[in-house]
């Protein structure tokens, strides 16, 4: 491809609305325009990449002997009424009316179409297991779009949805996405985890959520530095502590502190924050015949509000309760001394010695113990895990990476096979409802997960796999060297020959402006085409992602490149 | 690919819904479900057919040297607003409303969004002319969705835009993109005809519809039996006769023929049809003094409507008038003997001692004479063209076909580059608005088509490039002969190493449900393994298209396959 053929279209500026590197960079790069909230057109730069990834994601679900289908965008309501989803849907789900009135919606997802066309398809155990997928926009009316196509509204996702007659087929089949999706995050050369997840809403016994690493990530995840172990924070347990608690060796003391609420009380206590308790007074659930009960972590944990919401004592949804009428002080100084049943995490349950906030404001207490001064009525994991913590798999220590998901597996059950009614006849001619599982991946997220996991202060660093090209052929002023010209026509037709991806700036511009272009849309490998180093019949490589330079003989840089192309 | 891995979905029954052959054979075939009205999902055969004519037309339009994009299938009204379609588009558009409240639309084409796109990020006649195309999901909210996919509310579109600084710039485009469209439908196998089409309500100077020739298109399109010369039948011209009208030989008389209305007047008369004129009575334009026009053709002609629409002296729309208080009679016995001007076709005019209505119910006149009784204003083309009328080319003599439309290319012009403000600086430093191309290919639509050319009475037999898979294997009762069986995987592993898109029939089903399952589908090549025929080492290939059936060595047969698909 020339450039003087081709929508380049980079921008010097960083777009102002633009948050996130990747959203910079990809309006930068010239990969996508804006054309309403939540909205983008992929110019070709970016669709180039998009299908890229399209590519790979298709030949690995295609390897897991997944069939692929097209299901349409626009989807009618009655089935969404049969599944219950019509109501309980937010305003994420964009409902819409044809010319008859009739009620239609844009497909955020699709397991009822994909539900009723198997219940008319299907009809033998003999056909299972059975695997679909498609490749198919859909549409989700965020509430905040933003991030580029990080969050957009109208996105392209891979979503896979498997049949069983079992949950020993499901979690085969499961076990098969599972490793689908590690070649595809492989393929595309990314930094990702499999992280153990939360299964929510959707109900279901297992879920993994796939995280590309970077910094920028909403989700916070913990993963082994010794094993492959790793899981979104919120689902990580935290181990109990080896050893014992030590003994009482302190006095209880009320020390005043003279704090206004929010500021440290460790500080001016001059403990550490680890020799405090951290109180959080919860709503008790009928299970405990109190009406409240505290959830107890120590100071330099967090509670983690999935695990408390599991909590038999606990009610769900979890309710926090600041009410100064019922904690009688502000929560700096909250201190689990009213009579309400205590529950300690396995951290906070072997201090010795502690503080805590003495229920009045302005006021601790030292040298607190457990047994002596408060008892809990148990122990168990609330918090959330935090680096260094033992690995719950046994290996190793747990470190706490940020992540982007761009794809999540589902064991649903028979949650939609229930509602639909979605069965086969047995070996033994018995009605059987099937147990399904459900695989999505963000393949335009995908896109910019990448950018924000590699780039630097220029651009994009692609890898390999994703690259819009994958070489760049920059000749220096050749509209001024008939020299420059001829070398670099040759070349761009022998990297056409050699079957290369190509793109050859052969615009009338400055090679400077020409360089930051080309760094910017961050193609791997560039070969710069100048006067002064024909004259000795050479050309310079340059590698994107490591700076590094090399003089090449005119006649050895195509395999040069193919070389480097196949590191 | 294994049929026992393979969701085949093939259906014995016609079902009742499917009007015509193709959506019967695609329901039946297993290629398509309905979801809603005009909604499909594509199931896997259906998918590889489509995803097949897909690439073809990505391959040819990239070798257009057009780019590929893709824009948003929901787009803002304001963008619309803008061009005026907002309003001027009828219920077609599907108009919705987000979360909040703002006004989107289904986009059923994109000229809005690619010109928004384009004002934005060209800016020089440097980066001039520009093509661009999309494969995306279009929604047109039919009043009456039928014929499957064929006339579908969802369907996939290739539309392509282009955009230039001259006429002559666009031309040299619309040029090429009209060969790559013929070189589209020549790839797919398909019999087409570029035909010279109407550019109706889009307006712009020039159009090309492509067919694709089917008894059931609905289009009727007129060609030249000498020349390439092929236009819709509206658009198609009618040359004037070269022979002089003759003398007058007959009396005027009135005839009673006593027919009610509707009944064939010419036959009761027992003269020639092309003896006889059918009258017309139109709403005059403001060129004309009068009220209404009478336009003529003879008997065995039709009035284009088009054509009439087009004359100075007619009011547009074409308003017919069959008002019996203004014609003094019913229909059938209409003839021009009110005081109107008469615009009479070539052929009428060239008539002499022929038969018209009398104005009086129940009443005709034969041996009537232009100049002696009746006066036209002028001679007009204002006629169908019928099958063996002398082509407008100059060349042979034209042959009505059906067609069904899959394609259209449009010289647009100015209309939305005008409205949205679409130009860039020239070399001069002028403002100036571009002028636009653009060119539509109904993927889905063509699969539809391919059928409706393509099929015999046992069901689909694919062009060799549309086909879902090149061969099937059907072993006959490979689950009681080991001898068959181990043929059969063996030859089906041949093939994956030999690169042949191959189907496995490996169910446990009778040979004859095979046979019939397969040639409905219409997989080209056929590969029988029988007991009988290993006995000599033999399969038997069978093509698809021709019944020709051929023993062929078991060692030979990979081979042989091959140059069947070679031819």
């Amino acid at each position: 491809m020339r450039s003087s053929q081709y929508l380049l279209s980079t921008l010097k500026e960083t777009p102002s609305d633009a948050e996130i590197v990747s959203h910079q960079l990809m309006l930068r790069a010239g990969m996508i325009r804006k054309v309403a909230a939540g909205l983008y057109t992929w110019t070709p730069t970016g669709l180039r990449v998009m299908r890229k990834v399209e590519q790979v994601v298709r030949e690995e679900m295609e390897a897991t002997g997944a069939l692929e289908i097209l299901m349409p965008m626009v989807q009618p309501a009655d089935l969404w009424q049969e599944s219950g989803r019509w109501d309980a849907y937010g305003p994420e789900l964009l409902r819409i009316k044809d010319r008859n009135q009739r009620d239609f919606l844009l497909g955020p997802t699709h397991e009822e179409v994909i539900s009723e066309l198997v219940r008319k398809e299907i009809s033998s155990y003999k056909q299972l297991p059975l695997s679909l997928f498609q490749i198919q926009t859909k549409f989700r009316d965020e509430i905040r779009p933003r991030f580029g196509v990080m969050r957009a509204r109208e996105f392209l996702m891979k979503d896979a949805y498997s049949f069983h007659l079992d949950e020993q087929s499901l979690q085969q089949t499961y076990d098969t996405m599972h490793q689908a999706y590690c070649r595809i995050f492989e393929r595309l050369g990314l930094d990702y985890r499999p992280v153990i997840a939360d299964t929510g809403s959707i109900g279901g016994s297992h879920s993994h959520e796939f995280h590309v690493l970077a910094q920028s990530g909403e989700d916070a995840i913990a993963f082994s530095d010794s094993s492959d172990y790793a899981a979104n924070v919120e689902m990580a347990e935290a181990l109990a502590p080896t050893e014992q608690r030590p003994q009482a060796s302190a006095e209880m003391q009320v020390v005043d502190i003279k704090l206004k609420a929010g500021q440290q009380a460790a500080d001016k206590l001059a403990i550490s924050s680890s020799q405090t308790l951290r109180t959080v007074l919860v709503r008790a659930s009928d299970e405990v015949t109190s009406e409240f009960v505290y959830l107890v972590v120590r100071g330099d944990h967090e509670l983690n509000d999935v695990k408390a919401a599991k909590l038999a004592e606990v009610a769900t949804p979890l309710e926090i309760v600041t009410d100064q009428d019922v904690i009688g002080c502000v929560d700096l100084f909250q201190g689990p001394w009213l009579d309400y049943p205590i529950i300690a995490d396995h951290s906070a349950a072997v201090l010795a010695d502690f503080a805590c906030g003495d229920n009045n404001n302005g006021k601790w207490r030292t040298g607190v113990n457990w047994e002596r001064d408060l008892r809990f009525s148990r122990s168990a994991d609330i918090r959330n895990v935090v680096d260094g913590d033992p690995s719950p798999c046994g290996k190793g220590n747990l470190r706490i990476a940020r992540g982007i998901e761009v794809g999540h597996i589902f064991q649903l059950g028979t949650k939609y096979s229930d509602a639909m009614k979605v069965g086969v006849l047995t070996e033994s001619g018995k009605h059987q409802t099937l147990t399904m599982g459900c695989y999505g991946i963000g393949v335009s997220r995908i896109v910019a997960a990448a950018i924000e996991q590699n780039h630097d202060e220029r651009g994009i660093v692609w890898p390999a796999a994703l690259a819009p090209f994958d070489v760049v052929l920059i000749p220096m002023n050749m509209h001024k060297s008939e020299r420059v010209k001829e070398v670099a026509e040759a070349l761009y037709q022998a990297c056409l020959d050699a079957g290369l991806s190509v793109l050859f700036d052969d615009r009338k511009e400055r090679p400077g402006v020409m360089f930051a272009d080309m760094e910017l849309v961050g193609i791997p490998h560039q070969v710069v085409i100048g006067e002064r180093n024909l004259d000795q019949q050479e050309v310079e490589y340059q590698s994107r992602k490591t700076g590094e330079k090399e003089k090449v003989a005119v006649d050895q840089v195509i395999a040069y490149v193919q070389t480097q192309l196949q590191q």
